[in-house]
């Protein structure tokens, strides 16, 4: 099998295959934040594109997750980062989830065969996910604004490198293995390599770099949540 | 000054500004030929996007290169090989161009403040050109087909690592500092990191190796081929 890396959603459709399972990658912080609702037991949740669409779910009466350039929309009952996403607020609910770059990915990569959330913190669940269903893989990282990042191409890598290193994935272009090699030269010291990159200013400048040391943090659990479309509803289970 | 790389024709809108100069490359081998053939004294060359453009030129009498998939068009005159482009051929005439990624990728930026051709060949040229203007820059990577390659943007990370070595220029995003470090952790052995790339593969398969050292050299040329646009009309000088 192969595994590959796309940097931005806007380069999708060039590596869109519908045979391939899409690992939708954000890891600052909307991945790592709904990879932390799973583990803490929230039912399920729909990801929606628009601020609008989650402020109308909000008025009908939802837990809504609404965030924009880093900072929690006034709106919500929950911002982006990962330490909202408590057992208490969201075990056994149902979540309405939309944040600048994540949301948006996981829109776009819709009709793959199949589409699952990664981030750092259920890395190996999601490497065992993908040796389960013997698929080629698609990293799709949501980077900012489409514009590429660091933290979400780094993943990409991190997917790679323990997909390749169990010898039954290949590099399926240029791209995945430029993703590995940021990984094996930076793995055992990512906080220094991501303190110089756009979205750690970002945190550090909103005061949210609480959360970066969590969101880098490897296999902290065994959920991957997968998209689900019914009715053309997206929800993540 | 800032300095960013894109990675595909297809993020270019995300980086585009009207105040930057663009600086597009494909190694291999667009740009290395049209930087070839203004150093052998091609007076201009005419980039158009389609193989039937091409044809339509040539049929009206002009010089046209043409290449699809690495190899030549049967009815153009030149490949996309450096080394179809000598003085005796080339020198005083104009051409008219087209290749699978390269042409599209100078269609794409004509709207910048500038649009150069760039290669290795002409690194420190371009930088120089650079500098010279004092504005912010862009190098845009041909890619493959808008996948990412490794070639065109290591060569974003040499023109990135010049400009910021002379303390006149900062990374604008994560994806110039990317390539920096592709670039400053392989310069001094490229052949050997470009071995298992995709597009070094492409040129092998088709006997077409011999050209990829001369592609790899750097600053053999003061020439930085500059794009204009005349009544809708691309032309390169």
């Amino acid at each position: 099998m192969k595994i590959d890396v796309c940097f931005s959603p806007l380069l999708y459709p060039r590596y869109h295959d519908p045979e391939s399972i899409v690992v939708v990658t954000d890891i600052f912080r909307a991945t790592t934040s709904i990879v932390t609702a799973f583990q803490n037991g929230v039912q399920s949740i729909r990801p929606v594109a628009t601020v609008e669409e989650a402020r109308a779910y909000k008025e009908k009466g939802w837990l809504v997750g609404a965030e924009r350039n880093v900072r929690r929309c006034d709106f919500a009952d929950f911002g982006n980062s990962p330490f909202d996403y408590t057992p208490e607020k969201v075990s056994g609910r149902d979540i309405v989830f939309t944040t600048t770059n994540g949301t948006k990915a996981i829109t776009i990569a819709r009709d793959a065969y199949q589409v699952v959330i990664g981030a750092f913190i259920n890395l190996q669940a999601v490497a065992d996910y993908c040796l389960s269903y013997q698929r080629d893989v698609v990293v799709l990282a949501s980077g900012w604004e489409d514009k590429v990042n660091i933290e979400d191409t780094l993943y990409g890598g991190a997917l790679t490198e323990t997909l390749v290193a169990t010898g039954k994935y290949q590099l399926a272009t240029d791209a995945a293995r430029i993703t590995q090699e940021m990984w094996t030269t930076h793995k055992n010291n990512v906080r220094a390599y991501l303190k110089p990159t756009d979205h750690y200013a970002r945190l550090l400048a909103n005061h949210l770099e609480g959360s970066i040391d969590y969101c880098l943090s490897l296999s902290l659990t065994p959920k991957v949540p997968q998209l689900q479309v019914q009715d053309d509803v997206l929800l993540l289970k």
